[in-house]
């Protein structure tokens, strides 16, 4: 058993009592009837090794964590400077679906992340890419053939956005909107719709932990600046409100879905997927943001915490 | 010339001037080709002298005074206990289409003469009454069988109207909402488009006046109760973030809209029908706000006022 | 048993399980000592007669009806222009103490019956007039010699007012206050421990109710302008983030105290006192204003409502 | 000249006329004096080199720099636990002295580089190191005895803090002040108006980059452990409502101060002074910030850029 075999596994024993802490999202039918003591974790290394402990296999729609990959895909089309005229890049300080800071803050989303944001980036991309092309494209970044579109789940977010709905209309209100509000709402929602496991998130995690190449070809898949823009804009604002506490805590670039998803990144190292659809309080995975942090602690990984080794 | 043509004739001199220290209403075409320079004021006395000064003829969007026309429908139909369990009675503090008072207080809107609480009210409405029985009912209260929609005016505003469909999506999403979204938007931006003179709404003024009869056959057109309310919310909620402000140096309850009309109630007495729309910062007409001010201090109107003339 | 009388006492009958229902202030050690089954009601009518139904004599901390009295003092000494100048006459929407719309509306706060406001008018009297005039100003205004400081609500308050101090250091950086903080906080706290019972109160609302008179005399004690200007104030600002909705259901001038009193104005009629220290969520007298509703219901007074009588 | 060198002129000549674009401090006379024009860059590399371009010895108050010396005095004292019981960890998304979020969030400030949050760190360790100490201790960490108290700046911040005095009494309201709120004020106080020069901050930068040891010597004047969270806080918090796009931008923790100053960390490879008195609009030195960002790009520093060196 070799030292990440041996912390994810401690990790996993040691999160699953946290499952009973946390809540699975209930907005919708399909997501409240998810087990809140399902647990998983996947390590996809950069040297080719794969580790699975725990609920690896089962599959859950990506929510947020679609973000990154629109995110992706609107940086590579447009480049960063067209986004970031269009979004800011600043933690909002606020829930996910906040609509105040949007109301007062006249000119454009917190960032891209949260809600408002990914319409708006998603408003870019559906006159370009639809569901076809952007799920080729998912596919394509998370090396998973299998991923497709929950149904169920989609046609239940179509039937419970009014809030989103009520965000896109205020950003068309304020010109922010490149395409039209039906358009941007069904790409984003057909987006958080898409099932994948914890080893698709491993894997697209190990292409960004390997500056946007495959390890195993050597192939680029995506730019090193979109990989750069993506790692720190996850850093400051993946966890929503809880962003901060978690780049203090962790310090792994992580984004988290109501799904019970995360992606995380072991930069230089390691990809890592989680599902664990118990919720804390602000939306994240209660277990596996703790699995995050037992992994970081014993592999020493995560944001300025390796100068600890030299000692 | 009676106190009252005295009154009026000096009232619209006196505030001619201020029409240039505001604008017309820009954000639909229909809108920004009204003249700033008009100006009309229409007194309808309770014994039927009627006293008209300056353009009172001229036709023009109702806007924001359908709201009381909507709210007093509601009320009629549904009695103002319904109403108010969906809808608050206090003056918000902020811009009529705020979205962050609602945004953080999760219960309801503040009150049925801002955006949000006047799409609620039409969301009560619509599924009971259409544009026709509406425009009748309009008619009616106005005693203005030449009232109807102004086409150009609806279809620009329905081409306008993501704030508001932000505004009735977010109330959607709280549960706030009686009806659907689009019907409830409809009604809403079709009352908003009836075309009314100073005439008009001095009409309707003059039956708040008479608590809720009409005083040249007696005939009771609105109950007692429901004249009530639209009198206390007009006066502490009427004409937007100046509502308190109005209330002390006016003390008329009064409703505006950005079309440039006000409709204004002095109790017992008359009511008084004002074109203007050149408006100031709030979206009140600036010369008629004067107008109605000049008029309450020449002749001893408004609240608390009249003990004065006991003196 | 007049219909005062009768009304006074079905009043006091019907509202007093409500005193169940609420609660005593509890952040100062002395208020939280008061009997939360109290209740005191007392009619002070214009041509003399005086009506005391329950605990009319119990003495208690004036606390924020103190700030009609700070805003009538004011407002005879420096004209009604100058004051409004430094404060505003909307309501808020939030709570009294809120510093909210304070820090984003950097001009004035909202109106002078929350504590931003009465500390700015605090802050233009200190320099004019120390405890000792102020007292002997309400004991005239009140027809009550015995209105003293309550040390020991003094003492407490000045030891638990960092908020208010925050309040007016936040005024203070805005250059909103005309004196300086510590005697404007000193003034403010005064002011809120003035020891009055529900006669003060009734005596003090005839007076507004005589338009500034002393009926019993004739003689003036505040000019009709300044009288016009409180009661319009109490009417759309009295009652804290409740206002509208009390001037909807009670349409009086009311002032409340979280020590339990409400100031109340019957315009031509009377004046009003209560005493009821169980609050409710928004820091007025449960039980009093309950009292409120019914004595205005029984007798067709407030706002709009004697057109009623009519009928 | 070395690549260092050459890096450091370049930003310099590049960024020099940005300063034009800016504007020096104005709200105390003592800031408003400042030379807008003054432009330095100090380079401290692990191995001993040190690197001065333009203006690296003149003195200039360390202001908001000054949080990161609290924050490390009170993490060595008393952990990291402690601290973050009172403070988040959280950008606010507001401006640095902000007070909306502080009254929403009652429990504690966003994070301890704002000033809620710097004033609550000063609370902490005011009743156990007064200015001597603190002055020794920033001595100390900046390699600078030269390090004293401007005493002009510091009575002009005292006599203009009636903001920060807002902020202290509204946390003491909250039960989340340590200390009394006048001795909080004074420490912070006192800790802003300390004259650094842009080699001190570099000098103290380069003690963070070299994981808390003093790389001349080999001693360990922090902790592992205080020198990761600062690292952290400074990348997720330290650039005010800018922090995010600047960690986006240039990827360096750093904290800037209204005197000019910025104190910035090129992770186990030097430490980093900048002097540069005209600001953003966000209160960040405008020229200062544009060479931090060509220098991160030339010598490829900042988060997630290294990896670009690879290819």
């Amino acid at each position: 058993m070799n030292k990440f075999e041996q912390a994810a596994a401690q990790a996993l024993e040691q999160s699953r009592p946290l499952t009973e802490n946390g809540h699975v999202a209930t907005y919708i039918p399909a997501l409240s009837k998810a087990d809140p003591s399902s647990l998983g974790i996947f390590l996809h290394i950069k040297d080719g090794r794969k580790i699975a402990v725990g609920e690896v296999k089962k599959r859950f729609s990506m929510q947020s964590i679609s973000k990154i990959v629109l995110l992706a895909a609107a940086i590579e089309r447009y480049g960063p400077d067209r986004i970031f005229s269009r979004v800011g890049a600043e933690p909002s300080g606020e829930r996910f679906n906040s609509l105040v800071e949007l109301d007062i803050n006249s000119s454009h989303p917190y960032n891209p992340l949260i809600n408002s944001g990914a319409i708006t980036v998603a408003s870019m991309m559906a006159p370009a890419a639809g569901l076809d092309e952007m799920l080729a494209y998912t596919r394509m970044l998370c090396m998973d053939n299998e991923i497709s579109l929950n149904k169920e789940v989609f046609e239940s977010e179509m039937n419970n956005c009014s809030r989103n709905r009520a965000i896109a209309f205020l950003l068309d209100s304020k010109g922010i909107l490149e395409g039209g509000v039906e358009e941007s709402i069904l790409l984003y929602t057909q987006m958080c719709s898409l099932n994948v496991n914890a080893e698709s998130l491993a894997n697209l995690a190990l292409i960004l932990a390997a500056d946007g190449t495959d390890p195993s070809t050597g192939r680029r898949l995506l730019k090193h600046e979109t990989v750069r823009v993506l790692k720190v804009i996850m850093l400051t604002c993946g966890m929503y409100d809880e962003s901060g506490t978690f780049a203090l805590k962790v310090g792994l670039p992580t984004k988290s879905g109501v799904g019970g998803g995360l992606l995380s990144v072991a930069d230089h190292l390691m990809g890592i997927g989680v599902y664990g659809p118990s919720l804390d309080s602000k939306g994240n995975s209660i277990a596996g943001c703790h699995m995050l942090g037992i992994l970081a602690e014993k592999l020493h990984l995560g944001l300025f915490r390796e100068s600890g080794n030299e000692e």
